[in-house]
């Protein structure tokens, strides 16, 4: 079975097409129920359907089974966000292995992640599924989580490819850019995680980019990514992407997911008239069945149909604890040793956030640690009168959201809980009886929905709240630490001052409490930086005003069934005059993305890309700074200077010289992560990267160019924040076309 | 703290009727959510609480704790009929030790089990949780699950102390019967278990005896249990059991569970005012310290806090497997080679009844196995199209039973589909599809909820079915096997001629149907044997017409709300005219229960008390026969004289010379069960039992009486079937004054 051709011989047109195209999403007698679906299988031919999966953060999948006493529990892992900000390809690694062990050890073949689409703006619903507004984090985090799941012999699905950055309308959403800001930030990505991990499939993504659907779009899924990039592996459309499946399999989107019959309709008449030729389909089919032949399922692995859900716990809390980041602190974390009981505020301390919503986790999972049961674990005392309070609270808060119950299905973030303000006795006697007060604030985001802007700034009983719980806390002496289980940033300009520390822990996990409690107790010394830049304002940030910041989204009535019946999805709406941000999104800001803008333009913002607190200090001494044969290199010694164990992350910014392309006033172009530094210790980072990674995306000449001059490499602990820098000069200029 | 007296002397006059009264039951916040209650706890004197949780077939606990991200999942073992349909002692003891060990491994001190009253009646309500219609049964299978819980350390609490052998109007209602009935029925279990097992603790009843309840009854709890037996442990009441606390504590009912406020005033006030001596108070309070001092709890032993569930779902299939009897089988069974595709019918079929409910299972345990699942893993085909005929029915009936939905908490077994009939286009479509069709008839109990007498019968539903299902398949030539799903025997006899073989499998726990198709398929030969009489129709046993066979059980409505509210459940009722068989039962059938009268009276029967078929045949030989010193003995050699490998049980029935008093014409004195032997293998079993043990109870005398003359040994295989008698001369009669 390893000559392919033969096998193509071998096949029957309708056998081609139905090659090309998925059987539909698994139902419940399926091989896999509740996962996203399969490829056609042949029997007499030997070849077997290969099974896909959704992730990212949780292998998608029914938990129970018709006629079947099994439980088959997946491990809720850190949001994307949450990954990305360890700064750390080896902990995304790690998830990725550990997700890769579930998907084999259930007996699956293809993970549909990474999703890996810019964080262009923080009100986008799938932020929580990405990584960062940087394209060198997101190709690094990226291409580690693929080595790690493809490891374990699974394939992945990089995705949304390209430009995924908006889920509202997301089916005929028309992102308009030029091509640099299309290559050095919607692309840059995706080149880098492909160039270094190779995965086995890639999926286009549900929106255009100037006018074109991406599954349709022959410069991006054959000239770009396979001739210029060297990708030779599958292309898969998003689940119901696209609308002309002729022009799909001419783009090289060799493979139609779920599959419609329309599709296969298409097609067949297509190759049968001669609108598209055999050879074209055959290439498509030979690229499936190219997986096909690397899956475990055609090399009959057996599976132990269960997961060591204890030991994927564990890399789940490890990894959701790595990627906290502690925005403030005036000394009151880690808690002294006179913190014994602590007072619980926020409806999220009872009832988190562990991870974002949408297909790969349709409903939340096993378990999610709240922070109560974190802080137990602990050994701590947590309010009793308060808890009672709060579980009143959310019985209530529940019957007036949900008064006919939750429904059974609903892809769309189910609205959360609000607070309720304490009165002065209650909040005296809390006061009395806690020796600390932490206020956890909660934000959940589900494809396919876009945050509104509302949702950036805290509610008004949530400030009314923190406001209170300051005033009294600080009245008595005593502190308040404030917790955000955030799906992406909110507004923390106005109130950051009322808090004693503010740790930010985005979506890390089911572990969530723990992650926490091992941050707030110092179990964990943090060493998160920020994939992301937390705004003053919403407006602030150059890409706002281009967003569906105000759309207020209706779920469809088929979505509040009790199934994945999404027909009709994909139908495109009637022509009417097209609609700013709806049906078109400008990106008028262009490269001018996250710190790129707030930088270059010497705006101020609350918390800068990179920013993250330690509860040690470290010293930098770079040691070594050079450029041989188109490597750039710097050596830093970095020194825990401190009175407890702690990891570091060094970035290196780039200024370009002037002369060249108007370029951002920096760039990240290397990061790196040390060990864990014993106090007094220190180790050695070495941070590379090629000169051409410093070039810029010429439109008019289609080419990479590198000015000559003077650049500057900015050896930095965040994007504000740069401990040295040194020069190094680019003698002649160089230019790549393609 | 060894020395008790001491800490008594130390205890205040509260504290000490704190002891001997319960906490209440264990809320959500309790260290054991879910679970029956704890005794008082004294820290200041180092006495913890020791905690107890309902029984006999499952821990009883609620699987999830608030803030805690943990499954407290426990093993729902076969139902005790099951247990004893075993007649395999080791086997009632391995149930016994899994219990145990997951009552040690979730740090527990004491399992409320097991439940050994006498099936008097075929329609008591908790006839599920007991073992036989015989006392030897009940007394040899309960002292070796209790021996086998308390292996693990862990207390029990043999129940209920006695003759609760009715639900309907339990807490108040009067069993009539004279002594003669109540030392050799029912009390003789629970003498047997005591002796040979030794239980922590023992559990009165919620009826009374001959007008008294059995917890405020010195004769019962303390002459006959302790002076004449010799028992030493502690004695506790039934959840609310009882009316008057004085009484209770005088007649040593030691400990009144689960505590009531005015259960503690009347004991303070008692004592204060000389109605209640303190010594006995002191007594009483000595039994509990005595047993907390046992405890695991109070020995500070750590515990996993989880179980191997694996491990104990393994023994429940092992053992579930073993006590299902194959009541006839014209061949068709095991399946032979040629049966591939199976036709499931009935609805339990796809809804298997895993054990009884009650306290001790509020909701079934964490999965059921159905027939599909047992047959599919076993690699059978099963009708697909039957399969989602089902689904369809199911749903249905669930609509149609619950237009409300599921009530969150019914202590009453909530109400179970009823059957449909195919077509005859449907019928000829599934007989031609499938090699075999097999019928699941379903029962369910549950306390406090006696079965109404239609439960014995079939439904019109289930009789058509049967009879349409055994026309098509017989026309066609093709096999139909009932399988009996059940919690106490049904109508068999008006039927059983339509089915090629029955299995009944009661409710041999979560594994059901893997323990069904062990048998079908061979796996498993079946070796279990009826603990109790299928009667021909309801009136035939002595006990009918003195039981509430057709009184219609309506729930209180507190039952029906979302908690464990039993708040007024022992308020006595206003004193009305008593009404029989509500207020007072009179046991006017005297000894004459179960085979002891259909025997004796020679009144036909379905199946006989210690039937069991087999797919093996075995010889018998009587090797040697004797009296000496009291003991008999009888050692019998049992050939496997088939072709595959099986277990056997050897029964000992005597009958008794005329002379002394009248007698059933033959009583069970032993039994002994076989080890799995291969054809052509052969094993002698020594069955041994005590002279006295022959004796019977005289009312006016008081004593004990052994009739002189000539006693007939019957070795058999069933109640009807005699394999071999020998005679043994008494020489002399013996009497014993009690």
């Amino acid at each position: 079975k390893n000559n392919i051709d033969e096998v193509i011989n071998a096949m029957t047109l309708e056998e081609k097409v139905r090659m090309v195209i998925g059987c539909g999403m698994s139902g419940p007698d399926a091989k896999f129920p509740g996962t996203a679906g399969r490829s056609y299988e042949i029997p007499r031919l030997g070849i077997p359907s290969v099974y896909f999966a959704d992730g990212p953060h949780k292998l998608a999948m029914s938990v129970r089974r018709e006629f079947d006493s099994n439980f088959y529990y997946t491990t809720e892992f850190p949001s994307g966000s949450t990954v990305a900000a360890t700064f750390n390809p080896n902990a995304a690694y790690e998830v990725g292995k550990a997700i890769g062990t579930e998907v084999k050890d259930y007996g699956m073949d293809v993970l549909l992640a990474p999703g890996v689409n810019l964080m262009r703006n923080v009100l986008c619903g799938r932020n929580h599924e990405y990584y960062s507004e940087d394209p060198l984090i997101v190709g690094k985090i990226a291409a580690a989580y693929i080595n790690g799941v493809q490891s374990q012999g699974i394939g992945t699905s990089i995705k949304h490819f390209a430009a995924n950055n908006q889920e509202t309308n997301r089916y005929s959403n028309d992102p308009q850019m030029d091509q640099r800001t299309l290559r050095e930030l919607y692309l840059k990505g995706f080149e880098i995680a492909i160039k270094e991990s190779s995965p086995w499939t890639i999926m286009t993504a549900y929106n255009k980019i100037n006018g074109k659907h991406t599954s349709e779009n022959i410069d991006l899924t054959t000239t770009i990514l396979r001739d210029e990039w060297g990708y030779n592996g599958l292309v898969i459309s998003d689940w119901n992407a696209g609308s002309d499946a002729i022009a799909s399999m001419i783009a090289g989107n060799d493979m139609l997911q779920p599959g419609q019959e329309r599709q296969y309709n298409a097609i067949y008449e297509a190759v049968k008239n001669g609108q598209l030729e055999e050879k074209i389909l055959d290439r498509n089919v030979k690229r499936v069945l190219e997986l096909v032949v690397k899956s475990n399922t055609f090399n009959n692995k057996s599976y132990p149909n269960e997961t060591d859900l204890k030991a994927h716990a564990a890399i789940s809390r490890k990894v959701g604890t790595e990627g906290i980041v502690l925005l403030t602190n005036n000394g009151v974390l880690p808690f002294s040793e006179k913190v014994n009981q602590v007072a619980l505020y926020g409806s999220t301390s009872y009832d988190m956030v562990p991870a974002g919503q949408g297909f790969g986790s349709l409903a939340f999972g096993r378990y999610t640690v709240s922070l109560v049961e974190g802080l137990r674990n602990a050994n701590y005392e947590v309010d009793k009168n308060l808890i009672r309070k709060y579980q009143t609270h959310l019985a209530s808060e529940e019957k007036r959201l949900f008064p006919n119950g939750r429904p059974p299905f609903s892809l769309a973030p189910p609205p959360r809980a609000d607070e309720f303000i304490p009165t002065a006795e209650e909040l005296a006697e809390q006061v009395k009886s806690n020796d600390v007060a932490i206020f956890t604030i909660g934000r959940a985001s589900s494809e396919p929905v876009d945050r509104h802007v509302r949702e950036f700034y805290l509610t008004e009983n949530e400030l009314a709240l923190l406001k209170a719980v300051s005033d009294a806390y600080h009245s008595a002496g005593k502190k308040v630490i404030i917790v955000l289980n955030i799906c992406s940033p909110v507004e923390t300009a106005s109130w950051k001052s009322l808090a004693d520390a503010i740790i930010c822990a985005f979506q890390p996990g089911q572990e969530v409490g723990h992650c926490v409690t091992d941050i707030l107790i110092g179990k964990v010394n943090p060493s998160g930086k920020l994939p992301v830049t937390f705004a003053i304002n919403y407006g602030d940030a150059a890409s706002d005003k281009n967003f569906p910041f105000d759309y207020e989204f209706k779920m469809p009535s088929f979505f509040m069934g009790s199934g994945l019946s999404i027909q009709g999805e994909n139908e495109e709406p009637q022509e009417v005059k097209p609609v700013r941000n709806i049906d078109y999104t400008v990106y008028e800001e262009g490269i001018y993305v996250g710190y790129r803008y707030f930088d270059t333009f010497n705006k101020n913002v609350s918390f800068p890309f990179g920013h993250g607190l330690s509860y040690t200090t470290f010293n930098y001494n770079v040691i070594n700074s050079s450029v041989n044969d188109d490597i750039c290199s710097v050596e830093v010694t970095v020194t825990n200077t401190g009175n407890v164990s702690g990891k570091e992350v060094v970035q290196v910014y780039i200024t370009a010289p002037e002369g060249g392309l108007k370029k951002p006033s920096k760039e990240l172009k290397a990061f790196g992560k040390t060990r864990e530094l014993n106090p007094g210790e220190s180790e050695t980072l070495t941070l590379t990267w090629k000169t051409m990674d410093m070039s810029s995306f010429n439109d008019k000449s289609s080419s990479w160019e590198l000015a000559k001059g003077k650049y500057l490499w900015h050896i930095a602990t965040s994007a504000a924040d740069v401990k040295s820098t040194v020069e190094h000069k680019i003698n002649s200029s160089k230019k790549i076309k393609v």
